[in-house]
């Protein structure tokens, strides 16, 4: 009977790593899991398929289109896009029984049919800390200090936090009589930096402000400077607006925590440009860039919102929060050569047996290492020597202990060390004593 | 405007839990996740979606009918339904790249389509080791000794690792002439535990066995005592045939070697009523049975086939592995009252403020002690002292730090210990010395 092969193949915008990359990408996640907890968020996890119309319930939109979604039986379900409307779901449908102000970390996959292109993927983990549920803006600083604690250990070279509040912006273009159309201005300013700027005059223009307001918009964006620079520029605006001079406020607030946080000045900075795009912003804002690069844009964002929940429930739930694409910005890195794939193996050690008197033995001593917690793979093999060592050189891992006839007659093993090239020796019942980590 | 407000509630079958419970999950993920590392296996990470054509390769059979399948595009896609096809697939497609043998752990999400009953979910983990493409069956015995080691610091009680090879079963049908309906015999064995001993008979005559070859069938599944004890009644049965006796020697080499490995002799326990059901395995196979908690049934189960990737490649890989499906043990331990949900938070301290002027010293301290790698809430919100330390109880951490102008003028700070009542007094510049782990 001749055997039908079918090609081993993936949707296109569906990615997968090699150990080694995986390797890698797990000590990113790792980083950022024991970071968020550190700071003491609690872990969620909600399942990938919603029911649509839960998942929808805001309706409408860009990524409505997007989504992946399908019949089952009686059910209309769709796989999650994001984590916030499920962390909008979960907040409401468990409201009784969470501790507020409840702080969640989610880490997980999201889905989203987007045209595929390289580095823009249709699957793609999101690495999400939230606040729900608190009154006070103070704590709108934890997130630039966690992110910052991330990337210094992440190692990809500087970055830059860009902050801002939305209630600076939309203070100003109250105070400046754009309130009926200050959704459109942010839009257009949100583009600013990929546009040229006679076209943003004319997109502004098209929103329908006079040049006397062209102006000022164009002045206010290009407030700069240090950070104490900007807080002074925007003082020196006088502009009479209640909401104005509270969002300046929380702006001088936040970046006093951030120095009392010791988050270096160097990576965080004020940008009035800022505004993250979606409607429900309305207090602080992030987004963080890489400054060696730019290109990638924006590799971790988010913000405060008035009201994560209120498509599930009455109650008012504040949420505060920020967000790491990982997939995307590990993709772009190791495009850019900055990250550099691990090996192989997580294995410290390999254990190789020469014949199979050597089996009992071989087994006690990899039992031996993993108890004292060293990582070891046991290679048993059949083969000549040259390729048990050619395999314990793929795997990369740094030492090989060969056991043999000789070594049963002796009691004693040699370690050999495949980073120095040196060779040690051990009693064969005593290998932990290495401490081979 | 009216608020139209969506009921927050989720597609049957599919779990989520509240933060104590997710604490404690995610805890023993760490534990499978850290012991499969210490045996030397890699991570992979499949996309959830696979193309339904790659996927269902195999055909047919009863999995089929429970996959989440839909079109998008020009695309069949279907949501895996365990990590064992996954696997296969990723083998062939990145054979080339790969270093065989092939150790890999999965951990991750599968879903099906099943009839929802309590504790049978529709999305569930799976977080599996295999080795793929090994000549040697000495590594069969890594599965149970890394089970042993898992369950173990689970601490949920005693367990029985069930241990079988299919060489012996087939071997032995072979020897008194059931070749030919040795998967049909199988599968009534696989019931036995289930059917009453009469039925049983019923079912081996249906089959086509006659009374002496149903008697033989109903002697050697009788076959019990020690491991010791059922190796020598296997050697005494002298059936001649080869498959037979190399199943035996490969199990008698499995129970010296795990004895080899220190795995206890009360938890690996050979049973040759084991078959796994499944057609394709051909050799060593596992289950584990929880020994206060039958009912719950195999929590982890496997074994080693010859041919794992035969849908996607001409090459022969041979594979062993084991499975664990922990979110289905979970529900059966938390419902069962063995797992005891954890605190609502990892923090180990919660900083609170009295007044707004200890807002940078708060802050100084979280981050002190945060860099000491302490999990730190900080309590921002306002509110009597009193609804401060409810907080700080619901949460369920230890330590409660209460910053207001009298800590600020004396530069000292009291930690109360919520667990001993005590108090410890710590310099506000230093809190990190006092070590709160």
């Amino acid at each position: 009977m001749k055997k039908t092969i079918t090609a081993p193949r993936r949707p296109s915008g569906f990615n997968e790593y090699l150990p080694p990359e995986q390797i890698e990408f797990n000590r990113l996640l790792d980083i950022i899991r024991g970071t968020y907890e550190k700071y003491g968020y609690s872990p969620i996890d909600t399942p990938d398929l919603e029911l649509s119309e839960v998942l929808l319930a805001k309706g409408g939109g860009e990524t409505e289109q997007q989504i992946y979604r399908f019949e089952r039986g009686k059910n209309d379900l769709s796989l999650r896009f994001d984590l916030t409307v499920p962390l909008a779901r979960y907040a409401a449908e468990h409201e009784g029984q969470l501790v507020f102000p409840f702080r969640r970390y989610h880490i997980g996959k999201v889905h989203r049919a987007e045209r595929a292109q390289a580095g823009r993927f249709r699957e793609f983990y999101q690495c999400d800390i939230d606040v729900i549920g608190s009154e006070s803006s103070i704590i709108d600083a934890e997130f630039p200090a966690a992110i910052n604690e991330i990337f210094e250990r992440f190692g990809f070279g500087e970055f830059t936090i860009r902050i801002n509040n939305r209630m600076v912006l939309n203070g100003f273009f109250e105070g400046i009589g754009l309130a009926s159309v200050s959704a459109e201005v942010l839009r257009v300013i949100d583009k600013m930096e990929k546009i040229a700027p006679g076209e943003l005059v004319t997109e502004l223009e098209k929103v329908g402000l006079n040049s006397e307001q062209v102006e000022k918009v164009l002045a206010f964006t290009e407030i700069s400077g240090t950070n104490d620079e900007v807080l002074d520029s925007l003082d020196a605006l006088t502009i009479d607006n209640e909401m104005f001079c509270e969002g300046v406020a929380k702006l001088r607030q936040l970046v006093a925590s951030l120095r009392a946080m010791s988050v270096p000045e160097t990576r965080f900075k004020i940008d009035l440009k800022i505004a993250r795009g979606l409607d429900y912003y309305t207090g602080t804002v992030y987004e963080t860039i890489l400054n060696d690069l730019p290109g990638v844009g924006s590799v971790c964002s988010g913000g405060r919102y008035d009201d994560l929940a209120g498509n599930y429930t009455n109650t008012k739930l504040t949420g505060v929060g920020i967000s790491i694409g990982l997939s995307r910005l590990f993709y772009k890195l190791l495009e850019a050569g900055v990250i550099k794939s691990a090996q192989q193996s997580l294995a410290k050690v390999i254990i190789m047996l020469l014949d199979e008197t050597a089996i009992p033995k071989a087994l006690e001593a990899a039992s031996q290492l993993r108890a004292a917690g060293v990582a070891t793979i046991m290679h048993t093999e059949p083969g000549s020597i040259k390729k048990k060592f050619r395999y314990a050189d793929r795997m990369g891992c740094r030492y090989v202990v060969v056991i043999g006839e000789n070594e049963l007659a002796t009691g004693v093993l040699s370690i050999k060390d495949m980073q120095t090239g040196e060779t040690r020796e051990a009693p064969l019942n005593d290998l932990a004593t290495l401490s081979l980590r």
